[in-house]
Parts: structure tokens; sequence; C-alpha cells
């Protein structure tokens, strides 16, 4: 059985502190220094970019864990992306984790770095050092919060929380903070998102840590735009001082379900939070090829302009729901396709059937619902996160000028 | 040398008639029908959407052009799309084509079928009937703007054009007329496009149309929502007793050129009245490792919701240009790129430039501008043409109600 901890965050899992400061990169004042730092070396599991455009610490950072699968610490700043800097962009993301390793005293490459904010600006280095000596100083074990608010940009609401099961050997658990709104240069949205958990883990789990973040994180989508610094880090400290491979199987099966529940609930928190965002809509996509089909179709639907104007709009538009998981790239017959907002079906074999108007109605004016698309060719399925595409949007990211 | 005609439209080639008329299919009584006719069968060559999601009068024509080559007419409505509409609607599809040929007394398999409007509607088949000899009455050789009013739906501008080269042979003609601003249901915006000519085309002559397609009408993006319905369809009826093989190899590029000319400006108007689009922008892509790569590229940037935000709110965000390039899935090297709003560099190897700002928000100002993106890595070039993210585009999808 698991339970969601109240209040929990990156902290929650033993052997983890944390801090949170203002340093001064933000013109608002607003906090915008963190780190994270496992008492032993932590078996660590990162995801980066698929950007051929890669910000300086994304680079770092696959450097750094092409040799080792281990980490001490992360150093996060926000307010400045440290992407497309060149080489002294990577000298600074570089730097940035070897003072954080001198004064913490650590082995080379244990560190790693985030930045987010602005694309195209040089690190403020003096705020940068100035900082880390203060952060280090504020480590603490409570500051789940503190971590998670200090890695916010544009984000609204603070994006953290932790999940502990009971095995026979004793608790693990699993916490995570992320941040993003779905932005870039300038409204600094970039994707970060850090898993932590006292459980030790095989290096060879890389493989299921990457499945949930297909099932997450890469599930999600606000407005289809790609960051240059999405990253997504765990942490696992072995601190509970149980061991993955000791686990029997279900209680392995319950572990991977807390960390999924975390990953996944984290991932719809950005989706809520997403610029303009009323609505979280899950998209649903059931009895598919497969799985990769069912998910990208999923996520497919959830970039259609037309489908998001239409749930702001709060009006059931099957017909563009239907078109774009046609144009998807994705296989599907449409004689064979059934679809529902909820649990109102609308669509049978792909023709309009009568159905409740007023009871659909109500579903599409809910703050949060599923449709759900049944291909009926297969055993797949896969949900994707999105959500509605709203005036508020385009305010946002048409009145900035840079 | 060619020449743009004045009014010119798919009637300005030899041998070409048309006809438009309200049947009573749309509820605002404008004209939904609409009939163009060839005086001898013509060289026909067509391209459909790639939607899974297939309108009925698309599988009727898929059909029926697997066998022919030729074609003699085609009929059109508009306000009734004709898909998600079952057997019964590939029948009305099927029925719609044999009407007109019985009336004109053409050969079976001669009259191709285009519908545009609504999805999941069957077509009202009792006015289409009364409607076709209605058309088929009022075929005349002044045609072009009728035909080109009667196939629009949400569009709010005539999109008709020809253009004339001369030859050693004598005068050959391209026309065109095209309908779309981006949407399926509610809106109706299904992109339909007819080319005519009156020169003869070889079979293979294919091969340079479906070219032409992929830098005009597939190079264009309003939304980034494929339609059911997309059609293109060119007619060459060789009235002008000019047979392609006999032009000089110069003549044939100016013929194909020409032919360019027609499908670009035609596919650039769809954009201009794209759903409330305030500009037009060319996203060219330079030195790219292939052509296919760069026009992959810039349709990608094209339906950013990002850039196109910026471009509505005059931004010149070049963060969110690079970005999206970055995420598009082709190569490139973010630091051998250089980039440019109209003449203004503001990327040089991937890093920012000082430039003119003044000069440079000029340049976003203007109703139509290039963003042009240099690779660097590659000889290819290709554009895409794309409108601005508005809160009119918001409004008018949101606020519709099923």
């Amino acid at each position: 059985m698991y339970s969601i901890l109240k209040n929990g965050g990156v902290c929650s899992p033993k052997g983890f502190s944390a801090a949170g400061i203002s340093a001064g990169i933000k013109v608002s004042g607003n906090p915008d220094m963190a780190l994270l730092k496992s008492e032993k070396a932590a078996r660590c599991f990162a995801v980066f970019t698929t950007n051929k455009v890669k910000a300086a610490p994304v680079l770092y950072d696959k450097a750094v864990l092409e040799h080792a699968h281990f980490a001490s610490a992360v150093v996060v700043n926000s307010g400045n992306a440290n992407a497309c800097t060149g080489e002294k962009g990577y000298e600074d993301a570089k730097n940035m984790a070897e003072m954080v390793e001198n004064v913490l005293n650590l082995t080379p490459h244990s560190v790693l770095v985030c930045s987010t904010g602005v694309i195209g600006h040089l690190l403020p280095m003096d705020k940068i050092e100035a900082g880390i000596p203060r952060l280090v100083e504020g480590l603490h074990e409570n500051a789940s919060e503190e971590f998670g608010r200090a890695i916010l940009t544009t984000d609204l609401a603070l994006k953290s929380m932790a999940v502990e099961i009971q095995t026979e050997k004793g608790t693990i658990t699993v916490g995570g903070a992320c941040k993003g709104s779905g932005m870039i240069h300038p409204k600094m949205a970039t994707m970060l998102a850090f898993i932590t958990s006292d459980i030790a883990l095989p290096i060879d789990f890389f493989a299921t840590f990457r499945e949930k973040i297909s099932d997450s994180f890469n599930a999600i989508t606000v407005d289809g735009d790609t960051s240059t610094n999405d990253t997504c880090i765990m942490l696992a400290n072995g601190v509970s001082g149980i061991r993955y491979e000791d686990l029997n199987v279900s209680e392995q099966e319950e572990f991977c379900l807390a960390l999924e529940i975390v990953m996944k609930e984290l991932a719809k928190s950005i989706v809520r939070d997403g610029e303009g965002a009323t609505k979280l809509i899950e998209l649903r996509v059931e009895k598919a090829e497969s799985h990769e089909e069912a998910l990208k179709m999923a996520r497919f639907i959830g970039t259609s302009n037309l489908a998001k104007c239409a749930m702001f709009g709060e009006d059931p538009n099957w017909g563009r729901i239907l078109s774009s998981a046609g144009s998807s790239g994705c296989n599907m017959v449409a004689e064979h396709t059934d679809l529902y907002f909820g649990d109102v079906q609308v669509l049978s074999g792909g023709r309009p059937v009568e159905c409740d108007t007023n009871a659909l109605h109500a579903v599409v004016r809910q703050k949060e619902y599923q449709v759900r698309l049944v291909l009926n060719i297969g055993n797949a399925s896969a949900s994707a996160y999105t959500c509605d595409l709203s005036y508020d949007y385009v305010k946002i990211n048409a009145e900035y000028t840079t």
C-alpha cells in the first residue's frame, strides 16, 4: 500500500537535504537558486531534451553522466537558461558544478547543473558564485518547498509531492519536484523535474525509469514546443537500507507504481499550470496496435489547436478529435472508431450516435475530464495530458516584447 | 515571359467552362455548388489528404483515378464535407458524380467530386440533385469568379488567379482557384484547390506536379490541423494545341514556373485568409542538408504556437524560432546557425549579434515578412508560409458550440 505524504517533496526520502535562496538573478527578487543534496552518492538516472539546440547545463550533465552513474547533488538556477551561450556558457555551467563540489568537498563530476529562464544571456557568474556558499549553508532536511519554489519561473503553483510505501523490509519513499508551464524564452518555463528516493537501485532500472518518463513527463503537452533545457533527474541514495533487488515481485511493482504516481502527478501539475490553461484534459487512446502508437496519437491530439480551442469553448467537438487522430500518422480505421467524452459516447464505428446532449455538455464544462478514443484495432492503451488553448495563452505569449 | 491575368481563374485556359449556384445547402443562402468542365477529357492529376479519416468524395476520387488518368469535370459542394458519413456517404458522392455524367452525357468515371463543410452530416441529396441540372445549364467560359465563390466556406476572400506564357508554339495559360482558412468542422475550411491548363501534359508530369504541391499547398500551415477533405486537382486539356513535350527546355521551365506561381500564390492566399490571421510570414530555411529537411523544419516552425504568438505580438523572438527549429527532428548545429528577420541579422553562429533594434522592429511590424534561418550545413533551401496566432483565432474556434 502506498500513501501520499502531506507537503511531501524531494526531501521526503531519507538522506536528502535541500535549500533555496534569492541570489539576485531574477529582477523580481524571487528565489532563483536551489540545491539538492544526498548524504551519500546516489544512483543517478537522467533524461534530457531531444532538442538539437541544447542548453549548456544539458550538455555538461550529459558529458558527466556518460562516465558516472552516481551523483551527490544538483545545483539549479532559475531566471536564466544558459542556452545559446556558446563555449563561455559551457564553462559557466562547469564552474557552477565545480564550485559546489569544492564547497561541499565532493569528488569531481558528482554534481549536476540545471538552468531555466531566458535564452541567449550569459549567467551572472558573480551572483552564482556568491550564492553557492549561502546555499550550502542553508541545506536542511525539511526544505522540499524551499527547493520547489526556487526552481520556478512563470509557474503559478508549487509542484512538489512524495509517496511512501511499506515493504517487509521497511519504508521506502519517493519524492519529487518539477517546474514548467510550457514556454521557453521569454517566459522561462522550461521543464525541470527532480525525483528522489531512498531506495538503492540497480543500474538497469534506467529502462523502467525511461518507461515512466514516457508515460508521465513525455505524455504532457502545453503548446507543443520542446525546450532547450528540459531535464528530468532521479537520485536514489539507498539510505533506507533497502535494495530494489531484495524486494519481492509485488513490492517491486508497488515501488514502480509509487514512482509512476509521483511522476504522473507532477507532470499533470505542469499541464494544470500551463500558460492560460483553464482545463486539464486526459486524452486516452485505447485498443490501439501498440502502446507507442496510442501515446503518439494521444499526444498528437493534445497539440491540435482546433481541439484545444474547442476545449476552451466547452464544445464537445468530436470532428476535431477524430480528424486530428487521423492525421497523427498512427494506424486507425475511421469505421472502427468509438469516441467518448467522459462516459458519454458520441461516435460508434466512426458515425455520430444519438446522445444525451445535457450530459455531454456537463462533461466538457468540468475543469478536468477524459476524452477516450477507442480504435478497436489492437490491445494497447495510453494517455496524454493537455490543457486548453485560451485567450490568455495568446495574451501571455504575444504581449511580451523582447 | 509570363504575365498574370487580371481576374484570372480556372476558366482562363482555353476549353474550360464553369458555373456556381446557390443550391440551398448552406443556411446562409450563399453559393454552395460549383461545376468545372473541360470541353474535352483532360489529363488529370490529383493529390489528396493524408489523413487516415478520409471524406467520402476523397475515397471516391481516389478509386476513380486508380484506373483513369483523365477527367472531364469536377463537381463541388460547400457547406457539407460528406465526411464520417459511412457507406451512405460514399454512395452519395458516387451518385453526385454519376448525375453530372448523365446530364452532360459523359462516359462513366469521368467526373470527380469534392465536398467541404461540416463533418458528420449526410449530404442533402434532394438539393444536390436539383442543383446539378441548374449547374450544367449555367456553364459558361467567364465563370472563374462564380466558380471560385461557390467553393468558399468561412473564407473571407476569393482565391483565384491565372498566368499566361508565350511560347514559340503559341500561348499557354495556367489557371486556378482554391478555398480554405485552415479549419474543419465546424467552420468548414477544408482546403480544396483546382488548377487548369490548356497545355497537353504527359502522364509522367505527375512527378513535377507533386513537387510543386510540396512547395505550395503542402508548404503552408494555418493551425497544423490536416483536414479530412484536402484535395488538389489539376486538369490539363490540351486545347491550346500545345504539347509539353514539344516545348523547348526553357519553355518547359517557364511553364513549370507559371504553374508554380499559380500554386504558390493560391497557397499563400489561404494563409493570408487564415482564421484570425493578421500577418503572412515566409519561413525560409537555407543551407540545409536536403530540400526535404529544409521544408520539414520550415513547416515545423510554422506550427509553433510560441513563434506564432510572438509574430502576432510583433516580437522578433529568435529564441522561439531557434528552439522550434531544434526540436523539428531535422539536422542542425546550433553553433553554425544564422538567423535573419527580413534583412536584419539577429544570430550568428548560434549567438545573438548586436543589431539595429529599430530596423528589427520595423520588420516585424510589417503585414508580410520573411524569417530566414541559415543552417550552414548543406546547400538546400525551402520556404514555408504561416500566419500568426491571434486572439481572433481562439475566438473563432472557441466560441462556436456544436
